[in-house]
This record gives structure tokens, C-alpha cells and sequence, in this order.
């Protein structure tokens, strides 16, 4: 399970926990400027009851591309830098890697499902979240591995919220428990851990809480948190 | 251009550099025990003309699932320990996260070529070595990156010795000028850098050189280099 301390992952674990799946979960820290969410994720891990919770270095700044790997402020949603539509919060070949990364731990755990909490409803147009991204990446890892490409079973990516709305992926994590209290999803936090509210990952987070009649209890420059 | 210090990389990069690209060489630090092949690759990259030589650590190690992470001696060819048909030198999901590395490094650079050195003639068996798993790659590279997703130039992997035997393989590297000095294929080189003859990438190199009517320049255990 790929664990990345914001709202998306904390819910897909929910979901493989409740199917009653022993799950490990996996964070990467890949250079992101918000380091933080590597926290919230060890302890979302740990409050869903993971078996297992473990965290990998990469530094993807050394490729660079994206805003996310730079200590610079992450332009608004209506930013003019769209290259392709696609923001400058885009991390290049990111997904790839995570799911490439997922795939191999997969394989030595002998486990046969990679959970990745990608959506493309309320999302900001990454082409690595769309399900026909997902669906050519689980062609790939039928050959990539040694036990799909022999014939046998194969290890799939699973992407339990793809079709859901913000608020629809909201409700169902509450249903099932899921503390959004441990979760982060700004891409520029302050120094004592509050979210901006002004990237685009913070609206489109707030108009989730907001569709769903709920309150982020995390806490917002010029609102403290709830919980 | 993924660049391993082997001799196959370091033959499609002369390959790639004698088409008149603009090469880019990346090597990656993924917690190898032979990790003297990175210096192999620097020297490569150097000597056949790429632009910039650039690489990135990832410690695949706390994945782990092959015998080339761990200090201990690598299993010869005939070894029954095969899993699936594929030897314990397999690194799990090692070219599908190598690759991926490779393609956000290309679409950073607005380059639309990933070259590697798989080949699936005399091979070792890993599943992510043939044609199809490549196929495969582009298929999701195709709709993992901005531009291409986009409906714009994809980005695609090349594998331009792919069909080619060992031997095959150094006679075109020695046409084009490739110092095999400079490469290496051991799995566990000496500490003074000498390749051991014994695992099956040495072999496999051996068998090329023989095949090819040449001398394989570099030093293995009992049998000094002849460069």
C-alpha cells in the first residue's frame, strides 16, 4: 500500500483493512518539499493497523520538473503555467516510480495487490491517475515480475478510489474510521504544520470536507485545528 | 540512456551516440554489491561523448529480494534455486523502477528516447529483459507522462540490442569503438576490481568475447587484464 500521509492513501487503507488484508505500507520520501506528510503517514499506517509500515529515499530533485521539489511557494489552481493542462505541481514519471517501487516490494512479500489511493474525479489532471494509466501500468506488471510473467499470479495495482469525488472518498474514510485529524495534503505547510488553504491540493481537500457536510479537523493558517 | 557499467549499456550508448543523439547517461546507485560498476559508468559515459553524466541513489536494499544486494556470494548458473525459472540475481521490479527513473528524467529534459542494453538472447532469464515487457513500457509511458498523455510525441524506450546475441552485441560495440576495458559484468568483483569468471554475467561475457573472435580486455580472477 502506498502511503503518501494525505487524505486519498489514509482512505485506500481503510479499504484494504476492512477487506481484511494484511497490509504493509510504503511511503516514499523522494525529495517533496513537504516532508511532513511522511509523518502523517507512519501514523496513519500505525492507527489502521498496518502490519508493517517502511519508508524509501529518492531524490528526485536530482531529475527535478516539478514545483513540489522546490522550497518555493506552489502556485494557485488557476495558474497560467499549465503545460499540457497539466499544473506545475506534476511530479515527472512520479507514479511510475512509486508504483514500480510497490510492484518490487510486492513481489518479495508475495503479496499480490499494490493499493494506490489515485483519483481522477477531484484531482488536479496528473496523467499518472487516470485509470487507463493504471490499467496499461497493471498490463506492465504481468511481464515485469517473475511469478506473472512465468504464467503464474499476477501482482495488480488496485486503485479503490479512481472513480469517487473528494466528497464521496471523504464519507467512505469516515465510515470506516479513518481519522482525517492524522492526514496532510498541502503542498506548502508552515513551519508548525498548518496547511496553506490556497494550494490547489488544500481546496480541493476543503471542497471535499465540504461536500461530504464535514469538518477538517486539521488546521488551517487563520484556523485552528478542530480535533 | 540507462547506463550500468556492463558492456551492453555501454554498446547501445555508442549506438545511440553514433545516430548523432544528444546523449544523457544516468546510473543508479540502487544498493548493488558490485556498486564498482558505477564507476565503470562514469568512465563510459566520459569516453563515448555523452553530454552529462548524472546518478541517483535508491537503496532497494530495504526491499531487498535478490542476491546482488547482499554481501554473499552469487549462485552460478546451474544453480537449482531458480524461482519461476529466473535465478536469484534477480532484482524485483529493478528495470521497471530503473526505466521509470529514465523516463522522468527524459520528459525533464524534452528528450523522447530512453535507451537500455536489455537483451533477451543471452540473457539470465529476468522477466523484465524481453520485447514484450519493453512493448509493455511504452504502452504506459505513452499515457504516464504530460505531453504524450496529452496526445503530443511520447517518449519511448529503446532497446537497440535487444535481438542481438553476446557476440553479436561486441562486435558491434568494437565497430564502433568501445573500449571493454572500461566496462564491467562481475555480480562480485574483487576488492582490487577483478571480475570473479565464475557467476553467470562473466560467463555470459566470456562466451560473447569468444564468440565475437576477441579478447575480453579486462581482469578475472587468475588471469590478469590484458589492456
Amino acid at each position: 500500500m502506498l502511503l503518501s500521509g494525505g487524505l486519498d492513501s489514509a482512505t485506500a487503507l481503510a479499504v484494504a483493512v476492512r477487506r481484511g488484508l494484511e497490509c504493509y505500507t510504503l511511503s516514499v520520501h523522494y525529495g517533496q518539499h513537504a516532508w511532513r506528510e511522511l509523518i502523517s503517514a507512519a501514523s496513519v499506517s500505525r492507527a489502521l493497523g498496518a502490519v508493517r509500515h517502511q519508508e524509501i529515499s529518492i531524490d528526485l530533485r536530482s531529475i527535478g520538473g516539478s514545483v513540489l521539489l522546490e522550497p518555493r511557494p506552489v502556485p494557485g489552481p488557476d495558474d497560467a503555467s499549465r503545460r499540457f493542462g497539466i499544473p506545475e505541481t506534476y511530479v515527472p514519471a512520479r507514479n511510475t516510480v512509486l508504483l514500480s517501487l510497490g510492484l518490487g516490494l510486492a513481489e518479495v512479500l508475495g503479496a499480490y495487490s499494490v493499493f494506490i489511493g489515485a483519483n481522477s474525479v477531484d484531482y488536479s489532471g496528473y496523467p499518472d491517475c487516470r485509470p487507463e494509466y493504471i490499467s496499461a501500468f497493471n498490463r506492465l506488471a504481468k511481464l515485469a515480475v517473475a511469478e506473472g510473467s512465468s504464467g503464474g499470479r499476477a501482482i495488480r495495482v488496485e486503485a479503490p478510489l479512481m472513480r469517487l469525488t473528494k466528497g464521496e472518498i471523504i464519507r467512505l474514510g469516515l465510515s470506516l474510521g479513518v481519522d482525517y485529524g492524522m492526514t496532510m495534503s498541502c503542498y506548502q505547510p508552515t513551519d508548525t504544520g498548518l496547511s496553506c488553504g490556497r494550494c490547489e491540493s488544500c481546496l480541493l481537500r476543503l471542497k471535499g470536507f465540504e461536500e461530504a457536510g464535514a469538518t477538517d479537523p486539521i488546521g488551517y493558517v487563520g484556523r485552528p485545528a478542530s480535533s
